[in-house]
């Protein structure tokens, strides 16, 4: 499982949000999916480079991969 | 802009998907695009809560916040 995140910042974005009180379990899950998220982009911009026969991870292959797994909405009406 | 996350995790994530070289706005943007999903999340998941007038966020209302943003693959598969 990727869980790469500490938990403090996932608790803050969560405090941000609406300051409701964040149950443990809730901050817990939302750590666990924001580090999927990031693993399935890194995956697939790894990807990208390796096919373009790069040994580097560019801008341009995390932009590719965040779109085959979700486009934040402010990305979209750039 | 959601920042809230340290660059070195995000690093992290990326050097486990392949071990390539990482590229800084590769991982700036990676990181933007993982705050931006933590709060997309964390919105939906406050507007649940406060739809059952609750004053804390369960782990329910991220599952179901998450089901708007994004469903990771292995939660499918449950």
């Amino acid at each position: 499982m990727a869980e790469e995140f500490t938990i403090a910042p996932v608790r803050r974005l969560l405090k941000k949000a609406g300051n409701l009180r964040v149950n443990e379990d809730a901050a817990n899950i939302l750590r666990t999916f924001i580090g999927e998220y990031g693993t399935r982009i890194s995956e697939f911009a790894v990807e990208n480079a390796l096919k373009d026969n790069r040994k580097t991870i560019l801008e341009r292959d995390i932009k590719k991969a965040a779109e085959k797994v979700w486009i934040p909405e402010s990305m979209q009406t750039e």
